[in-house]
C-alpha cells in the first residue's frame, strides 16, 4: 500500500508536466471515445506512462499492461496502477519467461489495439494467429523496423500508426529524452567524472545524437564509430570525431552503444579496451554489447555499485551497466515527463484515431496523421510558454 | 588578363580542396560521359562554381553559365572561366534587367540539360515555350518550392532532379556552409563582435539551424522566430529563445532572415527596432527584408562601409548588409570549397545520370538517386581521411 | 555491517579512480610521515573522503572526522569509517544541535591540524580559545573568506593552507565538479527535463560558472545574474543572458544560487515566481535562499519526491530541493572522485606541508605552495593518459 | 585624400561601437586633462586604434605614433590620423629596418607617457638612456613579460601599468577578441570550411582559449599542446584533446600559435605535417613558427592568395599565413570594436592616471588601480544595455 502511495506521488509529479496530456484529455473527457474499446499496452512502467494509462481510463478505455523490458519497471508506480484496478503484469527484475508470460496475459486480455514500445507485443499478437486486433502503434525505431519486415513480407494482421515517425516524437524523445536521461543514468550508476572523459558513442541515428551533444555538454571528449557513410560524414561536420571502434576501443573510457544492432561491442573490441572501460547501452534491446562473451570470460562478475558488474579478464576489469540492458531505464527513470508527454500525445492521439479509423485503414504501417503531429507541437509550444509568429 | 590569372589562382585553391570532383572525373575522364551535350548553368560564379564548370567541360560537355544572382559575381573567377573558352554572361553588380537577360542567353546557346540554384533559369525555360530540354537539376530548397509548384500544376515539361534534396547536399551545404559563410559575411562587412550579442535568427529550416549554431558558436545570444510549431519546439529544446518576432524587435543587435519567405522583416518590426540595428539576409532572394519600405524612410541611405548601407529614420540608424542580398556571397566568398565539393559532386553525378537517362524519366522533380548521395557521402568520408566501421 | 560493507564498496570505488592519492601514498609510505599527528577532519562524508582518510591514515595519523554539513553524510561510508577504527562523529540528518556538538567532539580528540570545508571548524576552533593547533587547511571559498576575516582582525591563531585557492582545486572542483554534481542532484531529485528550460543561475564565480556550462550542455537556457560587472560582463560574453533578479524571476523554470551570499533569493522574487518553479542551492550554506519566507507563508510543505517539498502560497506551488541545502551533496553524491583526487591531493600535500613547516609558518593563510599546485597537475595528467610538451 | 576619406568612415564605425570611449571623453573633455602631455604610442594602426588616438586628443594631449607591426596597419586609417594633425609614422609593409626606424621617430618626439603594444617601445626608450619619460603602460602579455625582466634586474627607468592585465582587458580583449579575429583572419585569408576540421591550437593561456573555444564553435575538432601541466589539465577538462605537437603533427589540417614563445612550430613538426597543412599565429611576434626553416625548405614560396603563401618541400605543400605573422591584424580587421573598447577604455584611464600620479609611482610595473578596471565593467554593463543586482 505504501509502495501504491509513492507511485501516486511519482505520477502526480509527472502528470504536472505532462499538460499536454491534460489538454487532449479536457477536450475528448466528456463524449469518452474510447469506452467500450481494451488497450493492451507493452510500455516501461515509468511514472509517465501511468499519466497515460490514467488518461486512456478516463476517456473510457478498459487497459491491460505489461512491461517492455524485464528490468525497467518502477515497481511503486506497478503499485499504484494495480490500485487504480489497472489489469498491469509487470514487476522489476522479471526472468525472461516471466516477461514472454506477461506478454501473453495482455494479449489474452482481448485487448482491441494494441501500443507497443520495440515489437515484442505486435510480434507476439502476430504468432497468435488470429487477427481480432482493430489496430496498434508501436513507440521506437527498434519496433517499427521488426514491423517493416512482417510488411514487407505482407505478413502484418492489423494496421499500426509508427507513432515514432511523429516529428515531435523522434526529434524530442529518441534525441534528446534519451540524451539526457543516458547520461542521468551513467551518473547515477557509476558516480564518475565526465569531463575530459573519452566518450565513444557507437551509432549516430536520432538517439546516438542526443547522447553525444549532452555528453559534450558535461565536458567529454566525444568519438562517434558509424557504418552509415552520411550519419559518419554529420557526425564529422558536428565537430565530432569518427573512427572505427576497432581503432578507439583501447582509448575509450565509456562506450554507448545506440545502433539497435546486434554484437556491436564484441570479442575484438573487448579486448582491446583498456582498464576500468566503462560499457553501456542505450538501444532498446540488450544485445548490442556481447554480454555472453564478456560472462564466458569472467562466470562471476563482482557487483562494485548497483547496476555496475566488475568483469575481470585478461588482466583488466570492464565494467558493464545494467547488464547491458538500456541504461536511462534501469540505471535513472527513464525519459522526463516533459518529453515524454509529447511522445503519449502522439499515442493517445493515434490510439484515438485508430478508434474511430481502424476498419478504413489498410493493415500496413502509417504514419501518425501530420495534423496530430502539428497539434501536438501547438500543445507542446504552449506548453512551453511560447509564442510563435503566423505565417 | 590579370584578372584571370586571379581567377585562376582562386580556381587551383578551389579545386585542391575539392579532391571529390577530382575523383569523379578521374572514373569518367577516358569515356567523355559528357560529350555533345550542351549545359546551361545559372549558379553563383565562385571560385568553387569554376571547378564544377572546368570539371563538366572536361567530361566532354559545352557549357553556358550565367549568374544565379546580380551580386555574387566574383568577377576574377568569371574572368578566369572565359578565358578558359566557357560561355559566361556574368559580372558582379548587374541591373535587374541585365541580370535577366543573361539568363536569356544562357538559354538562346540551346542547352540540353539546365543545372540551376534558385529556379530563375527554369521558370525562364517553362516561359521559353519550347520542350526541347532534356532535363534538370536544381541546388535550393527556394528552387525546388518553386518547381513543385509548376510540377502541381503539371506544367513541368522536362525531369529535373532536385540536388538539394540530397542527403548530402542539404544536411551539410545548407547548414554549415550557410552557417559558416553568414557568419563570415557578417564577420567581413560589419567587423563588429559577436560575443554576447543578440542575435535574431529568422526561421529554424536547414540555413537557420546552420546559422542559429554558428552565431552561438561565436558566442551570441541566439532567438530564433518561426510559424511552424514543429521547429519552433526544435529551436526550443536545442537551448534556443523562440520568441515572437513584434515581441524580440527591439531587443536584436543583428538580424538574420533564413526563410525562403517574403517580409519576414516590416515595418512593424523595423519601427520597433533599435539605433544601430542590422539587418543581414542569408535567403536566396532579397525579399526577406521589407528594402522597399527601408528605402521610403531614407531614400539616400549612406554607405557607411563596402557593404554596409545606414538608413536613417525616427531618430535611429538601421544598417543594412548587402542590400538585402545574401550575405555570404554578396558580403564573403560564399560557400567554403569542401562543402561546395558536397553540392557539386551531387550535381555532376545527377547531371551525367540525366545525360544517360533523361529518355526514361518522367517530367516530374527526382529525388538524387540513393546510390549518388551514398557515394557522395563515401568520397567525402574518405576525402575528410576518416574510416567508419564495416555492417 | 551490511552498511559497513556497502561503504567499503563504495570506498574502492572511489579509490579505484582517485590514483594520485595513491601515487602520492606510495612515495610517502615508507616515511609514514604523518605518525605522531592527530588530525581533525570537518569535511563532507563521502566516498571519497573516505579514500583522504584512509590514506593519511596509511600515512600514519590518527584522525577524528565530523561532517560538514547535517545532510551530506553517506552513512554507509560513515559506517566503513568507523569499521576502520577511525573517530567518527557523522550521520545524515543531523539537527544543528548534533552538528555543532560533532565539530566539539572533534576539538575535544585534540588535533594538531584542522581540515576544514566551510569554516566552522576553524571557527569552533577559534572560540575554545587554545592556541595548540599546529596549523590547518581550508577547502571552499565559503571558509577561505571567513578566514580572511579573522586574518584581518589578527585572530587567526594558526597558519592555515588555503586549498581552495589551488589552481587544481578551484578551477576543477568549483567549477566542473560543481558543475557536474549539481546537474546531477537536480536530476536526480526531479527527474525533470533540462532542454529548452529557463534556469537562472544566481552568481557567476567558479561555482556559477561551472553549473551554467554544463546546465547549457544539457540544452538548458541559462540566464545569470550577478553583482559584480566583472563577472556580470564576463557571463554576457561567454553568451549568457545577464539579467537582474527581480526582472527575470517571473520567467524562470528553475533557479540555483551559487553565491556565498545570504538570502539571494528572498521575498521581492519569491511572490513573482511562475507556478511550478523549482529552487536549488549549489552554494555551502543553506542561507541563499530564504527558506523561512517560505516556510512562514506554507508551514506544512509536502514532500513529493525525497528532496523535493512543495510549499504552496499565493495560488502557486514552489518546490524547494534538499531544504535550501547544497543540491549535489544532499540530492546526488557530491563530486565524482577523479576530481576529489585533485582537491584531496592538495589537502593531503597540504597537510604533510603543514606537519613539516608548522613552526615556522606564520599565523596567516597561506596559499598552497606553488610546487604542491604544479606536481598535483602533473599527477593529474599523468592519471588521465595525457602526456605533454617539454619546454 | 580619398584614401583618409575611408579611414574617417572606419573611424566613424568604430567610435559608434566603443561608446565608452565616449562616457569617459565626455567626463573629461571641459578639463582637458591631457593637456600639456605628449603621448608616444607604438599600437595596431586600425580603425580602433584611431577612436583611442582621436579621444586622447580631444582630451588635451599632443601624440606621436607608430604601428606595433610592420604588416598590421590599415593605410586608410594611418591617412586619416594624418590628415586630423596626429604625427604618425607607419605604413602597411614596412621593413624591418623601417619599424625601427619608425619607432624611434616617436621617441624622438619627446613623448611624456609611452603606450605600447608588445614592448618594443619600451624596450627601445630603455635603450635611449635617457630617463625623461613618466611613464607608460602596456598592452600584451608578451610586453608585460618584457618589462617583468626588467624590472627582475631593476633596470626599469620609469612606471609602467600594465593594462593587460585589468580584468577588463585580458578576459576580454585576449581571449574573446582574439578568439573572433583569429577565426576571422582564417576565414579571409583561407576562405575554408572549419566543420571537421583539425585544428591545433598551441598554448593555452587567455588567446589560446578564446581561439580554441571559438574554432569549437564553428564545428572544428580541436586538439591543444601545453607545457604547462595545469593549463593542460584545463584544456582536458573542458574538453579538448591534449596532445603533444610531434604526437599530433601529422594529423592537424589548421595550426594555430598562442603561446607567446619561439619556435613552437619548427622542423620535427613540420617535416610530419600531412600535404596542405595551414599554419597561422596568434601571438604577438612572428617566431613561433619556424619560417626560417621553411623559408631554407623552399626559397621560392608561391603566393597562391592574398596572405596564403605555398612552401613545397618533402613531396607536399605546407601554407603560411600572414607570413606567420598575428593572423588576425594581418590577415583580417583585428579586434572588433566593442572589445578594444574595453582595452583602450582602461588604456586612456590609466593614462589619465599616470598624467596625475606618476611622480609618486615607483619605477615598476603597476597594475591597474582596481577602481578603473570595475569602473570600465560598469561602463561596459552599461554599454550592453544590461542591469545587474545590487548587492
Amino acid at each position: 500500500m505504501m509502495l501504491a502511495k509513492e507511485g501516486q506521488m511519482s505520477y502526480r509529479w509527472a502528470r504536472a508536466h505532462m499538460t499536454i496530456l491534460d489538454k487532449i484529455m479536457i477536450r475528448n473527457e466528456t463524449k469518452k471515445p474510447l469506452s467500450g474499446y481494451k488497450l493492451g499496452f507493452c510500455l516501461h512502467i515509468t511514472k509517465e506512462t501511468s499519466v497515460l494509462v490514467i488518461t486512456a481510463k478516463m476517456l473510457g478505455a478498459e487497459i491491460a499492461i505489461c512491461s517492455a523490458n524485464p528490468l525497467s519497471t518502477q515497481d511503486d508506480v506497478a503499485a499504484f496502477l494495480y490500485s487504480e484496478g489497472i489489469r498491469i503484469f509487470a514487476w522489476r527484475g522479471q526472468s525472461e519467461r516471466q516477461y514472454r508470460e506477461c506478454i501473453k496475459r495482455v494479449l489474452q486480455s482481448r485487448p482491441d489495439i494494441l501500443t507497443d514500445d520495440g515489437g515484442d507485443l505486435h510480434i507476439a499478437a502476430h504468432k497468435l494467429g488470429t487477427t481480432r486486433f482493430y489496430g496498434g502503434t508501436e513507440e521506437t525505431t527498434t519496433g517499427v523496423k521488426r514491423l517493416e519486415i512482417l510488411q514487407s513480407t505482407k505478413r502484418l494482421k492489423y494496421p499500426v500508426i509508427a507513432v515514432n515517425n511523429a516529428y515531435t516524437k523522434h526529434l524530442f524523445d529518441n534525441r534528446y529524452g534519451t540524451g539526457q536521461s543516458t547520461i542521468d543514468g551513467i551518473l547515477r550508476t557509476t558516480g564518475l567524472f565526465l569531463s575530459g572523459k573519452q566518450v565513444i558513442v557507437c551509432g549516430y541515428g536520432w538517439v546516438g545524437k542526443g547522447v553525444s551533444v549532452r555528453a559534450r555538454g558535461m565536458g567529454a571528449i566525444v568519438t562517434i564509430t558509424e557504418i552509415d557513410p552520411i550519419k559518419a560524414l554529420e557526425a564529422h561536420m558536428d565537430g565530432f570525431n569518427v573512427k572505427q571502434l576497432s581503432e578507439i576501443a583501447q582509448l575509450g573510457d565509456i562506450f554507448i552503444t545506440c545502433t539497435g544492432n546486434r554484437r556491436v561491442i564484441r570479442e575484438e573490441h573487448l579486448i582491446k579496451m583498456k582498464d576500468g572501460a566503462i560499457l553501456a547501452n542505450a538501444g532498446h534491446f540488450d544485445v548490442e554489447i556481447d554480454v555472453d562473451y564478456l560472462s564466458s570470460q569472467d562466470k562471476f562478475p563482482v557487483l562494485v555499485r548497483p547496476n555496475v558488474d566488475c568483469f575481470k579478464f585478461r588482466d583488466k576489469k570492464l565494467y558493464l551497466l545494467a547488464k547491458g540492458r538500456v541504461i536511462n531505464l534501469v540505471g535513472a527513470e527513464g525519459h522526463p515527463p516533459e518529453v515524454m508527454a509529447l511522445s503519449f500525445a502522439n499515442q493517445l492521439l493515434s490510439i484515438l484515431f485508430l478508434a474511430k479509423n481502424y476498419h478504413s485503414m489498410e493493415n500496413k504501417i502509417h504514419n501518425v496523421p501530420p495534423d496530430i503531429d502539428i497539434n501536438v507541437a501547438h500543445y507542446a509550444v504552449e506548453a512551453a510558454g511560447l509564442k510563435i509568429d503566423d505565417c
